[in-house]
């Protein structure tokens, strides 16, 4: 049987999927080799792929790398300590009649969850990450945008607090990540439950949003609060990029969006107040691939070169 | 010799360009019929068609229209007191061997200062038009962004004070149109100017950015004051874009863009001081069609469709 492993390289786990053309048929996840030497990492990874082949023919390897990649060149990944690798090189030389596809990892979330997950091929999506930092992708006419320089798509980095804002890791302020990520979120929690009743204060040095939420939903007053902001916030970063792209739908993912209905009506019901009067019902929808977009992904972008299937996706390799 | 019309119908006037497949042979412009019957104004096009036609041969018409267009169907264009037309129907009928484009006229001038203006074709460009409101045109991949419904784009509704900012023709508040128009710019002048001594005051009633941007140049205190106001408030607005679209190209169009250096290195200045770090070499120039840009863009979406020259450019029609 023909197969395709989709790989998706963190700081602490790889995610390995094993797929044939119909879908996935294995995935398992190992401890990520982190050493000076970048051979090490992908030792594992070609060792991991020999140990779960078996019988079946390899005809492609679609990898997702957290750090910025450039016609299959990972220009530098901090989490792996890679300096620059020609890593689509490095593996067509391996496997020389295996078709390769090296992505950023962010890139191949998008793709997997517009492909496989919550997106289901529409031509316009976008896609926000709502994690300890915001980040996303857009699919435009069935193609993920990358922009001059493959930097399209910093959302976590619209500024919501355009005057005076949180500081933000950018160097800048304002950014909608310091509002909207779990870390964000937690932070608004802690300015305002100061000098006030709430039973979000017994939480206080381990406080996330899905404590904000769930304190919330039990009728705590200044979660309910908290919540609220939050959402607000989530909505003028979703109305500033509707506003520009009219996607067909925006696709929330990331730890904050498993809150669930209860954080996620209240996003939608502000969007609707203050998006532009044609877009009011783009459609706000959860991920549902989650940890697993990014082997979808790179699998996803194997399939659509290799088969030739699907609309197109090429992301700068 | 083989000859394309590219007609830019505005409230006022028609502006009319006669070209052939290397450019511009002759423009001119006459003022709009506006009646009940919108057969007038197409008995008007296709009768200055006629008479400038001479002995050459007519192989294409691309008009721009003041309203939303899909698929050839004028949906509406109140300046014309349009309701719905098929113009491309009506004029694939008169002129039947003649390749006929019908689009949106601020779609038109986006893909003039992209084809033939300051965009020089570079594949993702942003154009924001700064006249009586903020318009503007998205080119992604060398194609003309439109979104699921057409309305991607709507840049001057970006939200830059999300908490409480100006009213909104839209029905909303806070967008960067109320800040960074030839309207908005003069309104913040006029919140300014009370109580303080400035030479703007002559100009109460007839304020415009020109006279701002003019006045602060001459070292008028308030004048400078609203002039970097303003030039904040837009980069605020570009940043937001670029973050998302990292193009190639920034072009401002419109009358306030025609200030010259003294407004817009204000406006780069603050760009480079609040853009992701990867984006601050991003241009930031002027248009240079200007009024010029629908007549050259419609005849650029005949031109790519006709010859297959260049990117296309399909804006729903």
């Amino acid at each position: 049987m023909k197969v395709i492993f989709g790989i998706d390289v963190g700081g602490t786990n790889i995610k390995i999927g094993k797929f044939q053309e119909e879908g996935i048929i294995d995935k398992y996840s190992v401890k990520t080799i982190v050493s000076q030497d970048y051979k090490d990492l992908i030792n594992q990874i070609t060792s991991e792929i020999s140990s779960h082949l078996g019988d079946d023919e390899l005809v492609g390897i679609g990898i997702g790398i957290p750090g910025p990649v450039v016609n299959g060149v990972v220009l530098g990944a901090q989490n792996i300590k890679w300096e620059k690798v020609n890593l689509k090189e490095i593996l067509s030389t391996i496997y020389p009649n295996v078709w390769i596809e090296v992505m950023n990892d962010a890139n191949a979330a998008t793709i997997g969850e517009w492909y496989f997950g919550t997106g289901t091929q529409k031509p316009n999506a976008v896609l926000i990450t709502l994690g300890t930092g915001v980040g996303g992708g857009i699919i435009v006419n069935n193609k993920l945008l990358e922009g001059k320089d493959g930097s399209a798509g910093e959302i976590g980095h619209i500024k919501i607090f355009p005057f005076k804002g949180r500081d933000c890791s950018c160097g800048l302020y304002g950014c909608l990540e310091q509002y909207t990520s779990a870390t964000g979120i937690a932070r608004t929690a802690r300015g305002m439950m100061r000098k006030r009743n709430t039973s979000l204060k017994k939480y206080y040095r381990r406080l996330n949003s899905k404590i904000v939420f769930d304190e919330a939903e039990k009728g705590d007053e200044v979660a309910l609060e908290v919540t609220l902001k939050s959402a607000y916030y989530l909505a003028i970063g979703i109305v500033n990029i509707c506003n520009v792209f009219n996607p067909d739908v925006v696709i929330l993912g990331g730890g904050v969006s498993k809150a669930g209905p209860f954080f996620l009506d209240k996003v939608r019901n502000n969007f609707k107040d203050l998006a532009f009067f044609s877009l009011k019902d783009t459609p706000i929808l959860s991920a549902s691939l989650f940890n697993d977009a990014g082997i979808y992904g790179a699998y996803a972008k194997v399939k659509m070169n290799l088969f030739k299937t699907g609309g197109e996706c090429n992301n700068g390799d």
